[in-house]
């Protein structure tokens, strides 16, 4: 959710809620069809500033603003049982100490159901909104993620399972000798401890990360617990896997304990034709004035001369991303469309999407699966709630007939729902 | 709430929950009470550290450890309709981008329910989780918090009212004419803006300060709402509530746009032997090896060779404190208190307190209202649930009897329920 679709036209589909964004029963009503369709977890992206694209763009899409993520998901863990509520924290711009406290909180609030989405931020307006004129060099940001890591799972870590004994008769309410003071100094990061909450329900919230640098790759594959992989091509996702999975295991962890979710938008209807019909007119809500301008950046030419509805011209090689460029020219060559049509896919969501059937659908699912693409994917819906609601009652039953999901809730935790062990102590 | 009452022998009391702290449905069925109470706000006290108690009595104390206040807030939101949500957050160790991102999320999901509770942070083992050698200076605290309120209530007023337009048709979600880049530099914080969350549903949540020197003074009367005061004498009550509101009056501000209530801890029984006895049974659960060190403390020599049971002997001048020794041998002295009542009297909670009948209470309470010694009373429970059941079941009732007190919220959001204006936005 990245606030309610990641598609910039979704708040115009016919049916959507435009307001979502900012409307908490909205959100419920969301969250809570979610965990009717047995969804691991909710996840919601996060930024730290406004997003950074063209204000021609911006101003036309809802994923503008959003709530901070701390804040809404407690809110949305009163209102359900089982589903997993995964958080964006920067390890850039916070305090361990804040991070450490707060996943804990939310993992005791909603009974083992936390999840944290560990980011170093990406975006550099966000340094100018916390007192730095530059943003963080790459390498070192990953250099105090790693750090960061270490400190706010030592801080989890503060109190034994057993340190509160809360014996009414002996007036002992804890036990000193059951907690851990931290007590850290390291290059980039001082933090005394011990956390003032007890251990989460779930030993640590469930860690997750998205990076895919080298960095990314190697820190994922020493921490995360479950990882936002990129869509796209079925060998390049298998090469991720491979890769990540096969540094865990050198570095001692069970691959099965690192589960790769790449994202995708899922279009489902009836039909084949009808998805496509419901994709093209989700694209077409995208004004071509912002539209314009996203298939400008991707070509590195100024597209506006062009005759919209023409197909596309041929593009000389240019400054611009060779690859971004050579995936547009491909898809409008690939799916014969118009230059409006092309400038309004990439301005809407460039990323992979599954359109089509259940069964379809169902099929590519099962073909990633068993191609060991990944283990599952992180869907997101064209527009809310319609778009979640078809996939809820259209593919995972779907899913279900199959054997390839769960009809109900196996246990309580996210670690549970993802088959993820409960870490031990490491000070008890 | 601290976080479920501020004594530190009540989870022993007969009937309460030891656990109440770490339990989520319990802390809803605290709040679901307030809120039956017609209660304007639920607040819980934090701490960014363990408390700095004598370990002694801190492994014998329920309010050692407590959930992020940020964190619980939401999720209270979700189960309440009405009550005020007043969340502590520290203007010494946080970014202010942050916390004016939380409470502004905080505002929209408890539709104008937030308030922010600005503290600078007293504790100074704090400053050894947040990566500082030494607690922050006060005067330095007081300055960067002064500087940290204009930057957040700049953010809040990031996008005017109506920067929101959403018009489906014309596909323009937000007019960008209607956003203020706030650009702050100042001697403490830079940043630039805007925050990326529309304007809080109350313009700004109402602002809560609980300092009591000469700077904590000075910038309740600048930009405080509402004052956490102490409790004690009520010509001391009289004496700051002028104070303060003489100063606000002087910089122009209408003194009754700032809510002053002192803390107390309430007792209600039938009778009020009953009530003293019930704080009695309540004191004798502090224990007494814990209770012993809190007086020690508070008359500045070691009183463990004392009879316990004797009455305290005489006392001599000492480094400590003169008013914390005068005050607890005052106590003794007029309450016939033994050496052990004393300390358990110190150790449990030591400020301010109302035993009593629902009528003597309502007593006291009327007449410090009409002595303008304050606005009205952060009240105390003395445990949960049952002291708090009892407060809404007797002396509520006696209260809304006299006209004192609402008996239907009148209005929706914490600023309607305190008669607090909403702030104009500065930028548009």
């Amino acid at each position: 959710m990245r606030p309610v679709s990641i598609h910039t036209g979704a708040w115009r589909f016919p049916g959507a809620w435009p307001d979502a964004n900012f409307s908490f029963p909205k959100l419920v009503q969301l969250i809570q069809t979610l965990e009717r369709g047995k969804f691991d977890a909710f996840f919601m992206a996060d930024h730290l500033a406004l997003l950074n694209m063209p204000m021609e763009a911006l101003r036309r899409s809802h994923t503008v603003t959003s709530f901070d993520p701390l804040t809404l998901l407690p809110a949305l863990a009163a209102v359900t049982e089982r589903i997993g509520l995964i958080a964006t924290a920067s390890t850039t711009y916070n305090d361990p100490y804040h991070v450490a406290r707060k996943f804990a909180s939310l993992d005791h609030i909603s009974n083992g159901r936390a999840g944290w989405n560990l980011v170093t931020t990406a975006n550099p307006d966000a340094a100018m909104n916390f007192g730095h004129d530059e943003h963080m060099a790459h390498g070192e940001r990953y250099k105090r993620a790693r750090e960061f890591y270490d400190v706010v799972t030592g801080l989890w870590d503060s109190f034994a399972d057993d340190a509160f004994i809360r014996d009414v008769d002996s007036g002992i309410f804890w036990d000193p000798s059951r907690m851990h003071v931290l007590n850290h100094k390291g290059p980039e990061l001082s933090v005394r401890g011990p956390l003032n909450v007890a251990r989460p329900v779930q030993g640590w919230p469930v860690v997750v990360q998205a990076g895919s640098s080298e960095a990314g790759r190697q820190i994922a594959a020493e921490t995360a617990e479950m990882i936002f992989a990129a869509g796209g091509l079925m060998e390049d996702s298998q090469a991720f896997y491979a890769d990540v999975k096969g540094r865990a295991q050198k570095l001692g962890r069970n691959p099965e304990h690192i589960k790769i979710l790449p994202g995708c938008l899922v279009v489902v209807d009836e039909t084949v034709e009808k998805a496509q019909a419901k994709r093209a007119l989700l694209d077409s809500l995208v004004h071509y004035d912002s539209a314009i301008g996203s298939l400008s950046i991707a070509l590195g030419v100024d597209a506006r001369g062009f005759d919209p509805d023409g197909p596309l011209p041929d593009i000389p090689e240019t400054e611009a991303s060779k690859s971004g460029r050579e995936r547009a020219i491909r898809l409008a060559r690939r799916e014969n469309l118009t230059v409006r049509q092309l400038a309004q896919r990439l301005g809407g969501y460039a990323g992979a999407a599954i359109v089509g059937t259940p069964a379809t659908i169902a099929d590519t699912m099962q073909e990633w699966l068993e191609a060991r693409a990944c283990d599952g994917f992180n869907i997101m819906f064209p527009y809310v709630p319609g778009g979640l609601d078809d996939f809820v009652d259209m593919v995972v039953p779907e899913l279900q007939r199959r054997g390839l999901f769960r009809t109900e809730y196996e246990g309580t935790t996210l670690r549970e729902h993802l088959g993820l062990p409960r870490p031990a102590n490491q000070f008890f």
